[in-house]
């Protein structure tokens, strides 16, 4: 019996796109040969990943020019210099404006090779196959490519949507504990945002979904993406309400540049970004305690940091949130919530509220 | 009595922006006003540029936080690397989403300024400020933006369309000769591409367009970027006609990369390109001799080279163009002339008569 599949649109006009969810798809010659018909490619992959999935890749695109590069694993890779060999490898091979990139890996992966994408040549074809769990709910899905800058996280970057997104969820058979964990920091922000009834049925399954039961994955997986598809179809550019999948990401990253990338990962540095959106709006008396409790609770059942790290100072936090991206007129903007379920992307909160909030994490 | 000024438009759509042609329009505080708001501006210069017209320009700009960049001046810097202090100052400074890029200079400069704006922070406005002939004519209008690889130009970049380009013909007075006859280079080319009647317009005027005749100079760039602005209009991102803008850039492009960036101006390059496409198409039977003679004598009237670097072995000039953005399936995709003023993108040659055309050129 063929494993169940499901293909979900992310609907944008000329540049819409399918997403695949299903297991052993990364050989499926036909689904792949759908996704770029380029007869050169650049497979992006990562020392982590590519002694397991590679080959199988490889063998998915038997018959075309398969070129990869194999980056270091981590997100200290998320640069322009880790860009430079990529280019290098697709001039010295030839390819042309006619061939397409494809990243195998999770976010950094993603995020670098769609940005290779977007800039060789002045943009080719792009194929997603996220292999973390956060990366096939949140970051392969949109169109957001880019790196790193020393002084902020994907300051550097183009919006490139790709031709397919092919989430194999075979792969996430092999995913360290430590990074299925962190995925579920995005999961639960979908919940958190816009979606009231996925945070009862994540607290029914959280456990299951953690010991990566197949059709529990693969719901969990598809419902992300479709709250993603929606709402990157509302808004592709960001200039309103996609803001919203920020929840937790102005104080994460925050976390994440101060910390040096690669020290904690994103899905935990978002997984307490999300405690202190949750934290203040209770402060400002958006939400009850109750509510907060509940939302922590998920965090800390995922297996999550719910606070940031001790020795991040009030005004450390201040300095990297106001090289937030979304800022306007040097007003900093946050994501808070008017209910668990319903968040608002907003500068018309109480600097009061917000000042408790670091000041209580600084000292947790 | 005023000066007089044109403004044309690059009809595309939402992205439909004009082009002002003028003098005295980098102190016009009113037309810099409407062609970016943005209160926060990164003014990209070279040091060529920017002692004679920053300050003319940060007058203009009055009561905006102005940083501006200044790179040194020439081909090589137009590089990844060349990038990184821009944004970091972009990132120093607090500039966010909605501040804008402005580039000043010539065509590297608006290259590499054009890319800083399409990839910072995922993209912001941009402005041109040409203040070579060439540029004026060329590289400003359209949204090519990107930077050279070791490997071949303007292999790194993006379609990034400015929001106004604001051509102040008086920065040509400051222009060195050199330059200016390197922008006629690509004058010369809308004539040979598409535009009879602007080559019997240039043979009459082109001593007094050198000579900088002011009323000249108006008519030549508005009628270059009436023929640029329709071919862009009609296919922005290249998948047809567009091509026809590289007459004599495939050849050229494998002289200033066997070269080195920066030895040959880009304008000189492509002048010889022009002649040996000129040549090849006259070996081909599709022009004349006499057609290839009247080409030829006007670049050489513009002081330009009509034929490469003697040293360029036919081997060397086969390795870079094979490197050329508009080769599909390994098949190397040429402009070349139907007739002057009629050009075509075309890979159904005889291959001879490109030999005999390298060989001849090698040895001339």
């Amino acid at each position: 019996m063929p494993e169940p599949r499901q293909t979900l649109t992310v609907e944008l006009g000329e540049r819409s796109y399918p997403i695949h969810i299903g297991r052993g798809l990364l050989a499926d010659r036909a689904l792949l040969q759908n996704a770029t018909a380029a007869e050169s490619v650049m497979v992006v992959s990562n020392e982590a990943v590519a002694p397991l999935y590679l080959d199988t890749l490889k063998a998915g695109l038997a018959g075309r020019q398969v070129i990869a590069t194999v980056l270091p694993d981590g997100e200290q890779e998320k640069r322009l210099e880790s860009m430079l060999p990529v280019f290098d490898e697709m001039l010295v091979n030839g390819l042309g404006r006619d061939s397409a990139v494809i990243a195998l890996g999770g976010g950094v992966i993603g995020d670098l090779a769609g940005f290779v994408a977007a800039t060789y040549q002045r943009g080719v074809a792009f194929v997603q196959i996220p292999t973390t769990l956060l990366a096939m709910v949140d970051s392969s899905v949109g169109g957001k490519t880019g790196v790193n800058h020393p002084r902020g996280k994907n300051m550097i970057g183009a919006f490139h949507q790709p031709r397919a997104v092919v989430a194999d969820l075979s792969v996430l058979d092999t995913l360290p504990d430590r990074e299925m964990r962190a995925g579920m920091a995005e999961v639960i922000k979908y919940a958190l945002l816009g979606d009231a009834a996925f945070l009862d049925w994540l607290e029914t399954h959280l456990d299951e979904a953690l010991a990566r039961e197949p059709g529990v994955l693969a719901e969990l997986v598809a419902r992300c993406c479709r709250n993603k598809a929606a709402i990157v179809s509302a808004d592709e550019r960001e200039s309103g309400q996609r803001a919203l999948l920020n929840l937790g990401h102005t104080f994460g990253h925050a976390i994440e540049a101060a910390r040096g990338y690669g020290d904690w990962l994103h899905g935990e540095a978002i997984a307490a970004g999300m405690c202190m959106a949750t934290g203040m709006s209770r402060r400002l008396g958006w939400i009850s305690p109750a509510d907060e409790a509940r939302a922590t609770a998920l965090i800390e059942r995922a297996g999550l940091p719910t606070t940031p790290p001790a020795d991040l100072s009030t005004a450390r936090f201040r300095e990297f949130m106001a090289r937030d991206k979304k800022n306007r007129h040097g007003q900093l903007t946050l994501v808070l919530l008017k209910a668990l379920g319903e968040a608002v992307v907003t500068t018309d909160y109480d600097d009061q509220a917000l000042e408790a909030t670091l000041t209580e994490s600084a000292h947790d």
